[in-house]
């Protein structure tokens, strides 16, 4: 990447506006070929990503952090499939989200649009390239993608796939552009009339920097802190199987259980769901009267209430009554996903009206809060901001909408007070 | 205001939460409430402009702010009407945007929320607080609301109505706070855990100091800088009108018109457009093809494609085609509003799909982006921002969205390849 970093998003800008204004036929071509292409240089991808896992081993790299980079041909077949039902989906731009009769022959209708140059910065998984890629094209959006130095070889390996998916239907491969360097991202953040949108999927603390470094708005999780309230009336068996799987299904996802809040009048079937975590291998941090109750805890401090384990780690606390883990839940938490179990309809409608998170359950673990299983076909990250998207991100976090006025040459000034007046009629 | 910023954004989110979940019918009593109390202290509320008014003649301030300043009966009953309208609006926090069944017994649904805490930053008028405080007791957010200086009785009494309102229904008064002093404002915008959205109300400059002050998102108008393309199939004399229109009826607005695109095709026809310019008293600066068809119109800079003139001035300038229109809207414009003027319906068709603005208009005037004439019932402002709310914002744009899951004790580790899958299926 030795173009200076405005000619990439320029180039970015000129080639997003052709694909966005193609038709939805032709995005979806693009997809059908780049899943074509993923599965015809299979061997040229994985041995790029072979050269990736080599560098690893030779740099000392962690064990975790090799297995996320890894590519194989199951997880690239996933990958294809993924793109495959893109593809299919409903082209989402020009959808009609309003249509108004302001005035006689004075339509206004509101439809989805694409959003425009996004920018992604991302960690260790290759994967990432073809997801975020793919959902970018669905959407008509160009995208600038950073991956991890660790996954140079593959990244490119894939980004090639996606520009000759564009250019092989007659698009400009601008539209998609691997970009490399810290540099180069510094560079790409001054742009803000040129990049409309930042995604980074990484920590807290990445995302927290970039906010800071720039004015185009900034898409990003801040962290996972999600609590699981076990009412008084909670089930017991229902509670003990949605502490384990919240916490133990995968401990360092940001949908993973951290904290417990126990309501006192569940005391009683506190020590059945402890014992079940700990042969689960969950170290517990309790509050003293959880702890009485657990009987085999390690004493919670203040920083436990808040803290994203990421680990086989879980707090647990004592509370008076619901309203006093709703408190909990916005003291300490993050927005991201918080859960009830309860058998009381009033309690479960009081947490699901009151909590004021991207993510809201009842009854069902935290870990389900992911696009994939919440049927958004893939997911560019999840948001626990409040603006534009929040919670898991699909297509739909990738569009922005514009106002259509189609009329008959209707001046302002024929309007208003002893003129004409509006009929504001929604249609259909 | 001399408690610490960090206790009024405190109080102003403990305020929400509870505003947010009590019932729409609620929040409507607060509204209606306002209503009534805009009416009973009318005359306070007069006199307290009154004394604006004469410190900003003893500080020689200009004509026009002086008039921006300025309160009467009919406004307030104007800013009364559209209050009871929102008063009498279907509660849009909780309403459903999606509803789907992830497995038997497992549904999601995605729900429209209050967005939280907002700060707005608004200039002269004092009409302001009412119509941003009114749709945000609508929506169900805490406000915290800076006014200009040269406001400060107006808007302390106004401010007063709104709270004296949410009080008079039992709810917390500190959803609504005004907030004095720029030390005050530096210092709430350090509060991004506090604070939801920042929403400036004035010039560009002003948007992007902000921009570049915080990590809370901004909402914000740029500029606007609107084109009306005059197209080969223009009707002539609805050319003129809509010309003089964009112009002329309110040359500060922003979505005045500032550029004319004359489409080679059109130019036996400029002359009269210019006529009926002139004679309402603009100026043209036009490049040298569209001065010879003007026959009187001063020599366009580079300096005039992009300007915001804000005055009764205008570009002119003439293109080959439909295709470079486009492209200089896309280079000069600022995404606010473009328009169309032409009979030939593939030339409209293909405006509306490429131009990238917040508002595209075929055959209407620039002057009708605006939320009361989009029938959003009012409007806290118009953003050329492509995330979250694009073009004229009301009630929706300070909302945000929850995702609800309802089960009977899923867990995630009951789902995938031999196991269970999900059926994802859309209800309603």
């Amino acid at each position: 990447m030795s173009a200076p970093m405005i000619d990439v998003a320029r180039a970015a800008r000129r080639a997003q506006r052709a694909l966005g204004s193609a038709s939805g036929a032709a995005r979806s071509a693009v997809l059908a070929r780049l899943a074509h292409l993923l599965e015809a240089r299979e061997a040229s991808i994985l041995a790029a990503n072979l050269r990736d896992l080599d560098d690893a081993e030779a740099g000392g790299v962690d064990a975790p952090l090799v297995k996320r980079l890894a590519l194989s041909p199951e997880k690239l077949a996933t990958l294809r499939e993924g793109v495959e039902q893109l593809a299919a989906l409903p082209d989402p731009v020009g959808a009609q989200l309003l249509r108004r009769e302001l005035d006689e022959g004075l339509e206004l209708t509101q439809v989805k649009s694409p959003l425009g140059v996004l920018l992604v910065i991302f960690e260790s998984r290759p994967d990432a390239v073809i997801q975020i890629g793919a959902l970018a094209l669905r959407a008509g959006d160009a995208v600038l993608l950073k991956g991890g130095a660790e996954a140079t070889h593959s990244n490119r390996a894939l980004v090639t796939c996606l520009r000759d998916a564009l250019a092989g239907e007659g698009l400009d491969p601008e539209a998609v552009q691997g970009i490399e360097g810290r540099e180069a991202v510094a560079a790409l953040l001054e742009l803000d009339g040129l990049i409309d949108l930042v995604i980074p999927r990484g920590s807290g603390e990445l995302v927290r920097h970039i906010q800071g470094a720039t004015r185009i708005p900034v898409l990003g999780h801040a962290e996972g802190v999600c609590h699981l309230v076990l009412d008084a009336a909670a089930d017991p068996a229902m509670a003990l199987e949605l502490a384990v799987d919240g916490k133990c299904d995968y401990p360092a996802a940001c949908n993973a259980t951290e904290t417990l809040l126990v309501h006192r009048g569940f005391l009683p079937h506190l020590h059945a769901v402890g014992e079940a975590l700990r042969a689960a291998g969950v170290t517990l941090r309790a509050d003293p009267e959880a702890r009485t109750a657990l009987g085999d805890a390690e004493a919670a401090t203040d920083a436990d209430w808040g803290a994203e384990y990421g680990d086989l780690i879980l707090a647990v606390k004592v509370v008076e009554d619901l309203g006093a883990a709703i408190e909990h839940v916005h003291t300490y938490g993050s927005g991201h996903t918080d859960a009830i179990v309860t058998e009381d309809a009033a309690a479960a409608a009081r947490f699901l009206r009151e909590v004021d998170s991207a993510s809201v359950f009842h009854n069902a673990s935290t870990r389900f809060a992911d696009g994939y299983r919440y049927g958004l076909g893939a997911e560019v990250g999840i948001s626990t901001g409040r603006i534009h998207a929040r919670g898991p991100v699909g297509v739909e976090g990738l569009l922005t909408t514009r106002w259509l006025l189609r009329g008959h040459g209707q001046t302002a000034r024929d309007y208003g007070p002893g003129k004409r007046s509006f009929t504001h009629r929604d249609l259909e």
